[in-house]
């Protein structure tokens, strides 16, 4: 029996998470979550899993689930309901499925408690790669990706020797404006940007996959994750998004994986490594029925995000910090309608130049520069 | 060092087999080879690699050989002689690059002497599948497969359970008539079935890829080679030759070999299992430049032979020794013009519906077997 905390458990991969924890109640109990601020589906989780911890985000939702729950569950809020949620003592994996880099705190806690980590929250590596990465190896848990991009390169190393690899190849569908020329960029709305051809997600992330940012940030994670540099890590443009991504080796061998887009085969191979349980997925792949994979080299130029992805990566520190910081804050302000799609892009950019670099930042310096990058980036607008 | 036995070393798998082991002369040394009748091409080898042992088919081109060659190397010819290349002391690895049947023999002796087996000779494992696979089993030999399909089969399953494989998938070029219709088929010549569009290989396996029997053999292999029942083994119409194979696993996931078309590839790749080797293909894969890789369902009654195949895989025991003498048969009295192409598929089915059928074959009733097919086949011509 593995059991099971989960941080994000209302968003669209906590959903399908506690999915693939249904499918296999003999294998998997669910015993800590939090949610922000959607009681409603919060609720219904407990009554299903019943976990013995509880985090919301606030006091008040969670004094009001402490009188409907009695003794039930142990309810906390805040920062510190994460971390009480992660470091859940029976617990052994923490699935982080938040949004944003507020995941980072707990994953850190949760690290040092020993757990393995099941990464969804791709801002955790971004913004405190290197501090993540050491804690991990001292305290020797595994970080297990969930990002579908992630898991498939995880997947393709499998068996191998991680020094005989010569590429990654990260494919990205090229989100909602991908046939779009810059021209046409200019002029696009909110509603239009979270019309994702392949997939319904969250809005940020949503509007990360048109601007190709949610493809940088994937590239700072796999830099991590896989401990590779950026000029080993290249991003393809594949509008099927079939293939999930892919490792070259330097034999010449290209190992791909592929499947039909469900999220609950790269989660629960993270719970199941490195076995891998029966699932059946909506539907199984069948390459003749698709017919046709397509492929585009990536232009840096019109997806100018991946490019401010890339050079922020290669120059390391709090660069990245800042990066995801001031996406966080512009994707922000684009869905409150405060600024034009290509906005986005340029209020990042200038956060980069404005931000004082540290190159081997501490936590609180973390903290702080992405405290100030938003700021700072709300304050472009006045 | 490795010291590698080589059969059939002036044909194509051969030829590329040497240019592995040039590339990398302090990893392997090449200490026996076997040649058919190409003495002046098998000089040059002798002459760039100095085996110890060196095998022909006739005693003339042995006797000549040894007035040439003197002290320098032991020169025998005719199925002995494969043998003693195949079981020479100081190899490590055999490789068996030979066509056809004849490849039987020297692999059960090399087996038999503790060698590792790199297998291109599909027809080893066709012919006699269970004598091979308990054998192999019995001496604790690894077989390797060479063919790019097997080979990356073979690279999908590295560092998984194949209790946890849902099925193999191969992928088929198509072969020289893969836009024809059946009726077209009718009157097609040896020079067309000859020019392969993807590649170019020897006369027997051109023709059956265009048969599509090669297919079919691959199949056979597959089945031995991962002890995969035929009902998970499928096969699909790839006309780029791009993804050369792939497994898809219980949990959804398929993962897939990529790369251009290179057999020094896979070649390479049994020589250092499980480490990879540096080797700059031809040219590297770039998806992007290639553009769309193209899928089609695989029409068994279009490919009559495939079909073939998977029943005679299906019924066992002697029948798909029947399939693979009557195709050779078969394919030999089309390449001189004897037959039409269509007939070689009656042929097959012919020899199949008359072979007396054994489940449990000895060896000598497999050879017994593979005689009385391959007269049965010419018998057919009156």
């Amino acid at each position: 029996m593995k059991n099971i905390s989960l941080l994000g458990a209302t968003g669209s991969i906590g959903i399908q998470t506690l999915d693939v924890i249904a499918q296999h109640p003999e294998l998997f109990r669910l015993t800590a979550i939090s949610f922000g601020k959607n009681v409603e589906k919060g609720m219904e989780i407990i009554e299903k899993f019943k976990p013995r911890i509880i985090a919301v985000q606030d006091k008040k939702d969670a004094d009001d689930l402490r009188l409907r729950l009695g003794d039930q569950s142990l309810v906390y809020y805040g920062q510190e309901g994460l971390i009480e949620a992660a470091v859940a003592r029976e617990a052994h994996i923490l699935v982080n499925a938040v949004m944003g880099s507020v995941g980072l705190v707990p994953t850190i806690n949760a690290i040092q408690a020993g757990k393995d980590i099941a990464i969804a929250n791709k801002e955790t590596l971004v913004t405190a790669g290197h501090i993540i990465m050491e804690l991990a190896e001292k305290h020797n848990v595994s970080l297990l990706p969930v990002d579908s991009e992630h898991s498939a390169i995880f997947q393709c190393l499998n068996g191998e020797n991680a020094q005989q690899v010569d590429r990654l190849i990260l494919t990205a569908s090229g989100g909602s404006f991908r046939d779009y020329t810059r021209e046409q960029l200019a002029d696009v709305t909110v509603d239009e940007a979270l019309n994702h051809p392949n997939w319904s997600m969250g809005a940020k992330i949503t509007i990360d996959s048109a601007t190709m940012m949610n493809k940088g940030l994937e590239v700072i994670e796999a830099h991590w994750l896989f401990n590779m540099p950026y000029s080993k890590i290249d991003v393809i443009l594949h509008k099927e998004s079939i293939i999930h991504s892919m490792v070259e080796y330097k034999d010449g061998s290209t190992l791909a994986h592929l499947g039909n887009p469900d999220m609950r085969v790269p989660i629960q191979y993270a719970l199941t490594y490195p076995d891998r349980l029966e699932h059946t997925p909506s539907k199984r792949l069948n390459l003749w029925e698709i017919g046709k994979l397509h492929f585009k080299k990536m232009d840096m130029e019109r997806f100018r995000c991946l490019k401010l992805a890339y050079l922020a990566g290669e120059k390391g520190g709090t660069m990245t910090t800042a990066l995801n910081a001031a996406n966080e804050a512009a994707v922000g302000l684009f869905l409150e309608r405060k600024i034009s799609f290509l906005a986005i892009e340029e209020y990042i950019e200038k956060a980069l130049e404005h931000h004082e670099f540290i190159e081997q930042p501490t936590l609180e310096e973390i903290q702080a520069i992405d405290t100030h990058t938003r700021q700072y980036v709300q304050s472009l607008l006045n």
